[in-house]
């Protein structure tokens, strides 16, 4: 296989081959992904060669990854907030345990996440030797707030909560954890993935940003609802000497210093992000969530109608419902207790929703008959 | 900034004036990475909208990924050695010192790196608590490996050697370190970032790869001399049982347990890896690194012609010379000890070495005098 080359044309054959074989995105309804918008696809073109890991030699790129961040601090009423790109919110939320680690100085440092903390958390604290305490759900899948109260000590480096649950999108009492995280002194971390992208464009929506006094840092991933290209994560922090625990040298780059955790990495994927964030604006961005919420409803209501029950009426674009069987070729995902779940991505058009509804109608029927 | 959306005509104006103030790669003459042969691009578009974070949904491009893993395991002669793409170097050597830091259980691990290792060790062991002991080097800019076997102690999880360094393009003594770690029972890893695709294509190279029987694991970049898209990263064990220590489960995805440290991860540079190594093939490649190296001996030639001594003659394509200042534009780099450096990638022509000699020998005319 190794020793003598394929022509371009049958490799492109092969690889045509390969790329049928995955999954139509119109029948993906589990994913928090969604295909890149054709203007993240063009920008990612146009920046595919540069390297945001030496910006010295990309001072262009380097200016819109900083386009990025400002638009980014202004979204969350924060215009001075200090932030990095990511590859996504496993390495934000690294990030941040970095940080918050090196400053407790601790020799057994843990952290407080909500029983709904994306499984990223327990990779990193192995990792990093940090203890992970988790504290319960409410009855509307929201952390408990006096139990988390009761898990703080003079070792927690860091308190996490998160703006749309990966499972049942929720949102944690962010202002309340904020008040304790002020009380106690301890960084609180936003993990907004996935509703980083939804809440600041909906009406009425739970707080999480700056505008909580208490909220240290945000992760968010323009590859989620941001309909960028993989990979895309944005770090925000409100101060941004938090970076300086994670400076190390970097000899030979045309920087001197750097607090990245990856070393080479994309211009392209950062140029796309911004792009899509820029050209949509804030109201574009509104009438996109808009449409996503109004097809959570829609797909909720129709199950509801065929007698499946909602877990949950969420705060983002996550629909779940009790425990059903789907047909195929139909890709859904369940929690971790069973319960059907469905994302209500930007690709799932209100018709997708529709040929969902009917399929899953039939199908229904004939498994209760 | 964040309310109104921009259109894409003043949007992509605007985004192709900052990508024109990036330094064109015809002068980048510091850089490890190269910009991405065409193959890589078109496979890269191919494979877009992909995400191997989820890859029962992408099965096609799962394949495509396992086809990569394959293809380095014949070429480092262990055709069953297990593997996984990452985002890079620095992630690559994460990962290795995750399963050997776990493996060996100590409460003080500590890993021996050479003193020529990449800054990402530093960067990995700050993080996860592993104490860094530092081998220092013959006058070759090799491992010295008496004084490595000196470092070893209970609590060594993991010895590292480079092959290619960043800065000397060096090759530790593989053989040497491979038996050192088979008597202490050590984990051997190998970065080969960057040698890891040219040793292989050279005739009487040293020994770095799996041939060796003590080397555990080797990482290597396709996104450096694989002419890839970034990011792209490859890391190779003899023995997939290493990645059983990382699993973590993984709840509504398609899989039920991953082992990889980024969760959503694009598929898009994984095709563009295997799409470039797939087309040239053993034989293409071999090629291509003869160039390079070519280009590495007429660079040498030229400059000490001006009176500019090499620093050593490398194992791979980076040419070093004791100190001395370039004319603007040409972007070059030095190392931490001062010394000039030059990384003769594919990009930089044969025409662009001449170039950058004449242009040189004028400018150290003028300073000389």
């Amino acid at each position: 296989m190794v020793s003598d080359g394929i022509s371009s044309e049958s490799l492109f054959c092969f690889l045509e081959e390969c790329r049928r074989r995955d999954i139509c995105w119109d029948h993906i309804l589990s994913s928090m992904c969604t295909p890149p918008h054709q203007v993240a696809v063009r920008a990612h073109n146009l920046f595919m060669e540069t390297n945001l890991g030496d910006p010295g030699l990309f001072p262009g790129t380097a200016h819109v990854d900083e386009l990025l961040i400002r638009w980014f601090g202004d979204l969350y009423h924060a215009p001075d907030a200090g932030g990095c790109s990511t590859s996504g919110g496993t390495e934000s939320n690294i990030q941040v345990l970095r940080f918050t680690k090196a400053a407790k100085k601790s020799d057994h440092p843990n952290i407080i996440v909500p029983a709904s903390a994306h499984f990223s958390f327990e990779k990193a604290c192995r990792m990093m030797g940090i203890e992970m305490r988790v504290a319960p759900l409410d009855g509307q899948y929201r952390m408990d707030i006096p139990k988390t109260a009761e898990l703080v000590d003079k070792d927690t480096c860091c308190l996490i909560g998160i703006a749309g649950t990966t499972e049942y999108g929720m949102t944690d009492p962010i202002p309340a954890l904020g008040k304790l995280a002020e009380e106690e002194d301890i960084h609180l971390h936003v993990d907004a993935a996935f509703g980083g992208l939804v809440l600041p464009f909906l009406k009425d929506a739970p707080q999480f940003d700056f505008k909580v006094s208490g909220v240290g840092s945000i992760s968010v991933d323009p590859h989620k609802m941001g309909m960028s290209t993989i990979p895309s994560g944005v770090l925000m922090v409100r101060d941004e000497a938090c970076f300086c625990n994670l400076l190390v040298d970097t000899p030979y780059l045309t920087v001197k210093q750097s607090y990245s955790l990856s070393g080479t990495r994309p211009g392209a994927s950062v140029a796309g992000a911004y792009a899509v964030l820029a050209h949509f604006g804030k109201d574009g961005m509104e009438a996109i969530v808009a449409g996503c919420m109004e097809n959570t409803r829609r797909l909720t209501e129709g199950m509801e109608a065929y007698g499946v029950k909602r877990k949950i009426t969420p705060d983002v674009n996550v629909a779940t419902f009790e425990h059903t069987e789907v047909p195929e070729p139909w890709a859904v995902s369940y929690t971790r207790s069973g319960d059907l779940r469905i994302v209500c991505m930007p690709h799932v058009h209100r018709d997708v929703i529709e040929k969902f509804l009917s399929e899953f109608g039939e199908f229904h029927d004939r498994s209760s008959n």
